[in-house]
């Protein structure tokens, strides 16, 4: 009996959250301020979010304890399992061998949980009543929906309208959990009232949620704003997933030769791999690659600029060093929501700099039809923005089939696409495209990126 | 640390399947043939089904070898998991130890696949190269698409019209694994043709896609038909999930004192229960007592008749004894698809009369408020088919708080709600209703009941 699956008890759940910056070769840079463009400090950020998360995203701390609240949630569904993905080599015919860690078992059906129960915890230890946040496809969303229930916490949804008229399972999904989910533009912020005022139908975008969302927490004593992946604590939350998989991988008797994610802010593939990157950083582990992809309509680390730029499109959060395709950039409407996004977790876009980890950008179609292969080998239907993954995991099998050489390949899979059938139906009727990358709109997006002092360049 | 989840490593699955016939005290009545009304023999059946599965219909052997290649396959996802609900009996405060085994990891969704997949590979095993099968909302249809890929076969699934139009992500999911969906009534069949001459609109039936997934496979030599529940074969297959929630309620240090599931055709809570009826019906376990779960609108068991009806509305199917609403019955559209069946598997029905276990009906309204209770304790969204079981099992533990009494209940959580965001909505929305019982329908309908000789009265 070949043996397909690596569970861990419970008592075996790491306990700590890793947090790399305690190895980090060289320190990340600061976050600016948007305004004075200076570092920003504690109190900048104290309206928005809960000291202790503020605490965390710029400690030093090798580790960080899991409050056992957080872990009592966790182990609704956690540890999540590690696969052996046996019949996907078998279809393939590669030497290969394939493990993918699957987080598609979390009530939400991702890897979001992962933040949103630590970052509705901390705010409820520190008496805020009321969260809000923007959500693109919903993920996001319904994640902070079920961790804000859990701790007896209103969550208030600021969902991309058009998203809110495609896809209303999320927003039920929202609302089961006892949040509340309005379209955005919304009447209920000034932001959202001033653009329908200008454009009653518009459709709205991420960067205009997100200004709702800021605007919402600023403006009310009872509450703050969460966000769901690119900053530093989001990122460490999401190492449980990668400590996970080490212990899973030992029992498996592997150590990986190529990890694979997909990155959008990129909170998903980081907290697989930062554990990883430390045996890299710490020259145990020298040749482990590390594969960040991305769209290739989007491809911000493959084809950004590395530069201080806003986290929003109306340029009211802080100012991060990241690869970039300009906040004013919008990216081609793939079905990856999760992926369309101008920046990049600084983490990362740093990691990639000092030359820990690289990144690939691949076509729409080749996802659906990667998705589709793992679909009829391994059963999970996966979500759109994993399927990115699972194309440079099938490209990386089939380069060892060629070679003749069984490498280790590590696939983190984020997530299932049950609230995502309307694109594989799209793909299947032939219905699907591929975008071009958008040069030019990101040349001209290039061009307005805050202006910082030299020692920042 | 309280522990939330009682884990099986792969080594620990079942090997085998128990059949409950062979420590029956009183054995099943027989089927007899839907034209001469004489007990049915394999030759009857085998235009239909895999000889195999006509051997396991009628065989008195107390265990049957899983073959190494379903446990292959059942390996993507079982052993499941057995979780304790913690979080929910906090919620209800009450002292009764809750619970849940749940099927909702499998790719489909629920634990239909553990016959699907067995099915598909004896018919693959006897040169069966196409398999046809009716769906009402899509589980089973989607189970049996997921399980024929993984061998080879092709799928054809005659889907509900009404269904097809109305939830078209199951369609997308059979689509995904390759099968071929098609709403019924359709035009390939003379079953479809007939009804689409009198009515091109019509909106189709169970009965009717029953009909016409039949007449394809008697009408080609290379394609069998499968069923989803009922049949003692298919409640064998599920019994998997009983040996394995046997072993972890041991690993857990309990027994249950009340059993609870949702029937419809019966094949999931049977699956879960008949290990533990063993005990009972071997006197070790007098009080165990086995709650079976249906909607107030379709209430087989505790309204039925006990008698020889039909097993589809064409009267094409054989006849088996059970409790029955007449197989002319059309329960109303209760969101609940899974449940709304005329008649019930014959083992259970027997077991009823035989005082094993008993029956309960709820109403729609009820089993979501159930659910969303569920969902905001323990984070998982249910089918509406297991919200009549989360129902039940709510009601009992607050028996327990009331009467002071630490009981521990066993819940067969049978699946995930991800394709039924829409009931919840309704629910929600306030635009949910209950149903009242049809008395007047069901009456009419059991006067329809096929005539049989004194001697199977």
């Amino acid at each position: 009996m070949e043996r397909a699956k690596f569970l861990l008890e419970e008592k075996d759940m790491p306990t700590r959250w890793y947090n790399i910056q305690a190895d980090l070769p060289v320190p990340l840079p600061p976050y600016l301020h948007p305004g004075t463009k200076q570092p920003i400090g504690p109190a900048d950020l104290a309206p928005l979010f809960a000291m202790e998360l503020i605490k965390q995203e710029v400690s030093q701390e090798r580790y960080i304890d899991i409050p056992e609240e957080v872990q009592e949630v966790y182990r609704l569904w956690r540890p999540t399992i590690l696969h052996r993905a046996y019949r996907l080599e078998k279809a393939l015919d590669t030497p290969a061998k394939i493990y993918y860690k699957y987080e598609g078992t979390s009530p939400p059906g991702s890897h979001k949980p992962n933040t949103a129960v630590a970052q509705a915890y901390y705010n409820k230890k520190e008496g805020i009543k009321r969260i809000s946040t923007e959500t693109g496809a919903g993920q996001w969303g319904s994640s902070l929906a079920f961790a804000c229930n859990l701790f007896g916490i209103e969550c208030k949804v600021y969902m991309v309208r058009i998203s809110y008229n495609q896809k209303p399972y999320r927003r039920i999904m929202m609302e089961t959990w006892g949040a509340t989910c309005v379209p955005s533009p919304s009447p209920d912020t000034k932001a959202g009232r001033d653009m329908l005022a200008k454009d009653p139908d518009c459709p709205g975008s991420l960067g205009l949620a997100i200004s709702e969302a800021v605007e919402d927490a600023v403006s009310r004593d009872d509450t703050h704003y969460s966000l769901g992946s690119v900053l530093n604590h989001v990122l460490m939350h999401q190492t449980i997933i990668g400590q996970e998989a080490m212990k899973q991988m030992e029992m498996a008797g592997d150590y990986p030769d190529i990890i694979v994610g997909c990155i959008g802010g990129g909170s998903n593939f980081a907290g697989m791999y930062l554990p990883f990157v430390k045996d890299k950083i710490l020259g145990k582990k020298p040749n482990l690659r590390v594969i960040n992809v991305e769209p290739e309509s989007c491809p911000t680390v493959t084809k950004g600029l590395y530069a201080y730029d806003y986290g929003d499109v109306a340029g009211m959060a802080p100012i991060a060093k990241m690869f970039t395709l300009g906040h004013g950039f919008i990216p081609p409407p793939v079905h990856a929501g999760g992926l369309r996004y101008h920046g990049m977790a600084p983490i990362i876009c740093h990691l990639h700099k000092l030359g820990f980890v690289e990144a690939q950008a691949v076509p729409q179609m080749a996802t659906f039809e990667a998705g589709i292969t793992f679909a009829r080998a391994e059963g999970i239907i996966s979500a759109p923005e994993t399927n990115h993954a699972i194309r440079v995991t099938i490209d990386e099998a089939l380069k060892c089939k060629k070679e003749g050489k069984s490498k280790v390949i590590l696939l983190a899979h984020s997530g299932h696409g049950h609230f995502d059938m309307a694109a594989y139906e799209a793909y299947l009727s032939g219905k699907l495209q591929d975008y071009a990358y958008p040069e030019d709109m990101v040349k001209a997006a290039l061009k307005e990126l805050p202006e910082v002092s030299a020692e920042y360049k």
